[in-house]
């Protein structure tokens, strides 16, 4: 298994193997919040959606009219779309894979937010690329280390998610965006742009797409945290001339996304407003970080530091140096708590001190619970 | 893009577009007939099958309840079978893309019948790996000529479609299976066994998993043929702890297949007789071949040779010397009627007077039809 040797675990899966006793309240999980599913609208869109047809084997772009309702909404947000610069795939981690195996092959070099979203390290390490971090702050990859990267590592694709990031909660400004646009024109790098999270904001004004700011940018988006993850669908969009190799690549992977998925996503694209739906969802999900922040300073030791994200899922939280975060978890565990250790979000040198927790899961009186249990590990 | 500069075209998508006008009669797809799908079964198996619970994110390995079911229905047929020996994949395609990933690297060698299944075919050429044929006839591959190629060129995997093959219609000998077994054990040879047919069967007795002779064997098996390709659901059964690594590479590659797929599908095997309905798929597929057999003797040139499969899909046709199955296409396509030249099955030097037929997407009366059609071009 020349591929997998160097992939002794799986962090993810062990992660989610910890939110499976019912009475743990689980801030580890990156998972919606199941009772703020639209299930009877989905429901009745899979009834609507089901036919011979949508059983069939169908095209490995996807279906037409699911890409036109996406090119729509994209368009709509500021980043213009047509159905032809999408290619539909099975949730946006298929993209982000058929990107890799599309540009990178063993010892490719690729250029990371660190920390950053765990599944993309594991999909980089996958393929044999050697992963380089940038320095970055509260506002994102710095523009400045990103070119001594380039001059340095000469990467061959930069994985970023610049939108409430996962694990940091952090966006990059939008001054930043035009500079780190301007610098992948320049340099020609491709540029993963992963967006799953940039449709739940809780404050402030919506940025431009980096997509929208280069053609070197890949944008990625996903049904799975503003519609249902259990769908496993995403899209994903590239210039042509890529997008041609993506389809070819996403043939031999699966052939196609399912089809009835896709489908019933259509229907319930014609009858609802997916917009009115998640401004619902951002209005529980704000009460429910205003929640958890305003709990943390009675949850954490003094020195610890936390991010204060615009919105996504996630707050991250360093605390004071010498702790180590995995150390706490058997006691956290044990009081029916959890959380994610940072180290694994970590490309290079782990900072162990540092956790993150998810607001979306939980009820505000499970947040409360759940950070009360908590303190009694952490104070 | 280092792993796809040598795929410049994508055969099965080619040959789909070739089906999409609604006069031409198509025998080129390899797509189960839309007309018995069983709908209602399936619809209603979606309205039980959707809650919160299966919109939600799940574990990589599937559904627990589906992976029952499939082993329990593997184990009837002759494979013993647990759930823990399966991974749910999205279609069996992903399947055979997750072992290549776990066990190919760019210059591996994979061994295979010729001809073959053309996305695996792709599928390797996108891993980089040499493509070595195995000589056989029409009782499979030959296992002695299999042992030759072990000697001479150390393959990582051999892929075999065993059992009423794409294109080819062949099914591999009792006696053969044994010994091609005995031969991946001796020399520690992985083998995929490609078995989405094998319960097609139209006349003779079933014939053993290759799986069941030898712990080398990987069994790759979907619903696309027995139920409705649209789903995407196909699995894959493994020793552990090469299943422990396909896992890991499954998560890069979906994190999981759709939840609400699979659980549509567990409930559809909760409330139906599977086995039943493919007693019918049987019953009008055996109609189907049988009209197919009869009309080829007044459809092709004298001289022609046919494969006269006991199941499965296909009828694989070889002309006289000196025809190019390439060159006739178009004029078939003017009349309205389509069949795949068997140029691209091949992997090595391809024979291009031969071609396939499939007989399951068109009724009797429009395969009767399509032959006539045929007629005018190739005689």
């Amino acid at each position: 298994m020349p591929r997998t040797t160097d992939v002794s675990s799986s962090p993810v899966r062990d992660l989610l193997a910890l939110t499976s006793r019912p009475e743990v309240i689980s801030f580890a999980g990156g998972l919606p919040a199941p009772e703020l599913f639209d299930v009877d609208g989905l429901r009745a869109a899979f009834d609507r959606a089901l036919s011979r047809r949508s059983l069939q084997y169908a095209p490995t772009e996807g279906d037409p009219d699911l890409r036109a309702h996406v090119a729509t909404r994209m368009t709509g947000r500021g980043l213009p779309t047509t159905a032809a610069d999408l290619l539909v795939t099975t949730g946006s981690q298929q993209a982000l894979t058929l990107v890799v195996t599309a540009l990178l092959e063993p010892g490719s070099v690729v250029a990371v937010e660190e920390p950053t979203y765990l599944a993309a390290l594991q999909a980089f390490r996958l393929a044999g690329a050697r992963i380089v971090p940038v320095a970055g702050d509260e506002h994102g990859m710095d523009p400045a280390a990103l070119a001594d990267v380039i001059a340095r590592e000469q990467p061959e694709l930069l994985y970023l998610v610049p939108t409430f990031a996962n694990p940091t909660g952090r966006t990059l400004s939008a001054a930043r965006r035009a500079e780190i646009a301007a610098i992948a024109d320049r340099h020609d790098l491709w540029v993963v742009e992963d967006d799953p999270y940039s449709e739940l904001r809780y404050r402030g004004d919506e940025l431009p797409a980096l997509a929208s700011m280069s053609p070197k940018v890949l944008h990625l988006g996903s049904f799975s945290k503003i519609g249902a993850p259990g769908l496993r669908l995403g899209w994903l969009r590239a210039p042509a001339g890529l997008l041609r190799a993506l389809v070819i690549v996403k043939q031999a992977a699966d052939l196609h996304t399912s089809t009835i998925d896709q489908a019933a996503a259509a229907a319930y694209l014609d009858a609802h407003d997916l917009t009115a739906h998640v401004r619902s969802l951002r209005d529980a999900y704000r009460e429910r970080r205003d929640a958890m922040i305003a709990a943390l300073p009675t949850t954490v030791p003094d020195g610890t530091r936390w991010s204060d994200p615009d919105g996504g899922m996630f707050v991250w939280l360093t605390l004071p140096d010498g702790t180590d975060t995995a150390d706490l978890l058997p006691e956290a565990l044990a009081r029916d708590v959890a959380y994610v250790p940072g180290a694994p979000f970590y490309a290079t040198t782990p900072d162990r001190a540092t956790m993150r927790l998810s607001f979306t899961t939980n009820t505000v009186g499970e947040i409360a619970e759940g950070m009360r249990r908590l303190a009694t590990v952490m104070r």
